[in-house]
């Protein structure tokens, strides 16, 4: 941790924010300088609350120079991590993974149809959720477990791993029997009780980005699962909000190439929330590989007028069907091949 | 609902948006001039998804007219709410309510040092947490029921009732013994399933905004809360995300006048959260007072510098009373007095 | 415009905002519904301001209907414009173009060794600054008209088309003999006198979105270019400012397909500005084409350690012939290829 | 400026760094800790881009230490700088002074009757566009030097002093014999060359912050200014884009206490354009006052209905009226008063 002083910091100001350092378990190394004073501080807990500092007398500002995060850390798996999954499907190597299928299950029939649609197409995962969380107190809320098991059987039939969203600590054990990875949805990338739980499982979790949360805010959230001992996990880029309204959220593109140089950890990319429009899916589905994602996942739908949820950013399946062949020929500009 | 086709959309394109618009159940009044046609949907289902009408062909724009909400508007109690609460304490009437105490509850000695503290400056209600949620795995996570043990004795002992906040549904009958308002946390603004547990409970409830939330996604999740039977509900403002980093976060005091335009909930200010540092936080709760909000909570603590969490943030004694002396000043100037 | 009245708004509220469209010159259409009554207005100058509405008693919400821009809508030129420079450069076309050069013009020799590099790799313009905003008073402002003229001769001698960035308006006919494009930077998008000007000339201009500008507001500042009669204007997305701190600013890459569909103009993406990284370029020059951009504006330099601006953000050469090979691998992707 | 080396920076990655930052002119301090080693680097010119070290392989961060802004600091002047008018009045002093007046100057008549309005209600300064900037280009212009003359006029009629606004070059001479301040407005906060010139009169200047600009970059454009000599500079809080949308612009009434610490400059709120709705100027006022303000400046007409521009902001007399006796309360309560 770095501390400036102000330019005219009296000696006493400077000798009171050493002790404080000190008394917090710091070594400092003071530098004087022409105009200003700096102290160095080492030993800092990862926890430190940099703004206890800020706050005294005399400190112009504090600049934490070591990680709030360990685990997460490119420096700490350098080659990456590449999480291997059944059948063959790994995210995170050479391989960008397409996970596609519907915002809600709704019903067998329904299930059905998209997961041969998409499996088709070559998507490789299905997703569909069975709780859904949702603005307004008066919208469908989901099949809840009938869900899972209608997501399991279609996963069986047409191939497909399963992927879908875990909202509470108490729907971990209840879901174990039927995904191959766990979603943990935007608003609670915070849930720091939901990560925790998460980090005590043995199976891939993939963090989605809070709509207001920074790179750095994702990436510790991370660090509460791997903490907890479950070093399978992924990240996933799905927008932020911005004061563009055009668009629903903002997808940031530039997250995944960040995300690459940070982290070991493999990105996804989400580009039908990130946009919640159905005409920019396809257009953003194709930056997020040019820009290097793992995987991206996408709501298809064959009758997304009729959707129960979110039918707007739903693929028709001639559109996603266009959109892997679109993949496939971008895919090699970046040394990759779509699984 | 308005829909305006675009300028040059084909009589085809006009009659299919008629025919899904009456197949959802909306009764539909077409109004066609020089330049386009604009048509006007009644009937909408309060959980309708505009976007579902927004990418039909030959649709420009569609807007929403009727509330997404409903029991949450000003319309619904046009003379606002007065939470009345223990003590001869209301808030959202004459009277506005200084909240105050610890970012946590640390030790016996910490609370009831700060509770003294508090309440001879004035303060009527106690706040201090007991379930910490951090950002970071490696930090303190509160004391848990002792601590919600410990607010209930401080407030008894001092005249002050307790607020404190409800992180899980489990948490909610653990609780009950102990608070007189529960709080749900900026990052469980959008937690939809506690939200509507506390609809079940006859007891007040103070909402906070969401860091990236609109003004009307915070009323929408007060309308899951009222929705289920619980109208004692107040909202906080406790600052958004921008672009500006001098502040954690930007206390957006517009909220307060909007929200006593749009809603007769009582709206409270959080000028600690609000800005993270301790020299701005009697400034934003005098703008506050003075931008006419029913309650303020702030953060105070005894040792700043040895607080476990937000030490940065709270308020020396002095600070606090010095706060308390400019806000009997400022009420006036709204009509009301410090309670 | 629609007006939607308050659900409680009386006889006399509704008539007053009757009488007062009138006033105005709108035609207006009363709609009396079980809750509340909507307005129609037609006839709306396109310069109303809603909130001349939105104010009186009464009034809930008011939504314009009409655009507020004519000649930069699709509509007005469905097919799509195509800018049609010297050399069969056309931006807007099947072709995507790539823009290249130094952020600032610093000597001949720089200009040439960078222009040479470029145009080996594909570039068919080069871009430079010759007039240098700089947020400190304190930095180096540029070469001036020396820089115009090194652009013209490198321009000549390594048949690449030339664009800088304008500033005032007296620059306007001082640019005139140097350059192929007019420039406009994001600070002056709205500096409606400057973009009066050129539209009064006969040379294409590149307007640049503001950090802070919505996809209305460029496509607003590109109607009073349009307005003065230069139909040959492209837009450009470099970057809008949000809450994330990692990059200098967040490229907006679903601006590039939102333009396509609400305007007929041509739209370039700035990867270098729209990240501010130079390790952040390639990727999202990569993910604007494969989004579908008309056009890209990279930095390079021979030597960005020395650069006199925005080093950190110049690609070294190398990174620039790799980056060309990549786009001409994603370029059939979207049905194009790079000219 | 400290750099942070990454955990495994390599011997040589270290000592290229060290090289390149003596080759800048830096001296160097090298403190090798046991997980990485952190670079002091003394002298950097005030300009100096750190991204460019930011770059260098093996760096993880690089903090500016020193601050970029010089003359603005608080530092350079810490009993702050009060801006000393005609007819006594001060900014920056004991006083709280309002400045009040129309959106645009629109006839003799209009700013006649809003000048006597403002005077008796105790404005000290009159406000009022005479070149106005629109949106849209089918929008009223302003009245030009005419504008200027009926201020002037105004002004001398009814006892206040003049500031309108300043938009290009030549405009500085042509206002000079009307103004008593000249305001540059949000979207010339960095038009440095205009600032540049600004900084050669010996008149006082009022810069509005620009919707995305951080407090820092304010700061920087005032340094523009001063740089030139004129140290009468005077700041304004107008409002910053964010995500909510129920206001135009988030008015950051934190950014007054900040500039006070960070500043010797006075610092201005403008609620009117801050908010964009009338009925949220009054309780904006009377926050900023609350927190610190040295001047409010609000928009007043007494035909809303009818102004040319922004009418839906302007208050009424009698609300301006009311506003004034609230203003009159405040003040004491931070040991002020109205001017």
């Amino acid at each position: 941790m770095i501390v400036a002083m102000q330019e005219r910091a009296s000696e006493k100001q400077i000798q009171s924010v050493i002790e404080r350092l000190v008394e917090l378990g710091f070594e400092v190394h003071r530098s004087t300088g022409k105009l200003q004073t700096v102290l160095g501080a080492v030993g800092a807990r990862i926890d430190f609350d940099i703004r206890d500092i800020e706050v005294l007398d005399g400190v112009k500002e504090v600049h934490r120079i070591s990680s709030p995060y360990k685990l997460v850390a490119r420096s700490f798996r350098a080659e990456g991590t590449v999480v291997r999954l059944r059948n063959g499907v790994s995210i995170g190597g050479n391989d960008v993974v397409v996970i596609a299928g519907p915002c809600s299950v709704e019903s067998r029939e329904q299930l059905f149809t998209i997961a041969e649609i998409v499996s088709k197409s070559g998507a490789r995962m299905l997703r569909g959720g069975a709780f859904k969380p949702r603005t307004s107190p008066y919208s469908f809320q989901g099949l809840g477990e009938e869900g899972l098991k209608l997501l399991k059987e279609a996963g069986e039939k047409f191939g497909l791993l399963v992927i879908t969203e875990v909202m509470e600590i108490s729907q971990i054990p209840l879901m174990e029997p039927y995904v191959d990875v766990y979603q943990v949805g935007a608003r609670n990338m915070q849930n720091f009780n939901l990560l925790r739980e998460l980090g005590k499982i043995r199976k891939p979790v993939m963090l989605k980005r809070g709509i207001a949360a920074t790179i750095e805010e994702m990436l510790l959230s991370a660090e509460y699962i791997m903490a907890g001992g479950n070093y399978e996990v992924m990240l996933c880029e799905r927008g932020i909000r911005t004061f563009e309204t055009y668009t629903r959220n903002t997808l940031d593109i530039s997250a995944i190439p960040i995300v690459h140089k940070l982290s070991h950890l493999p990105i996804t990319a989400d580009p039908s929330h990130g946009t919640g429009r159905r005409d920019k899916v396809s257009p953003m589905a194709r930056a997020a590989v040019a820009a290097g994602a793992d995987a991206v996942i996408v709501e298809v739908h064959h009758q997304p007028d009729k959707a129960l949820s979110d039918g707007a950013q739903s693929l028709y399946p001639e559109q996603f069907s266009k959109l892997m062949d679109e993949l496939r020929m971008i895919a090699p500009a970046v040394g990759r091949k779509i699984a």
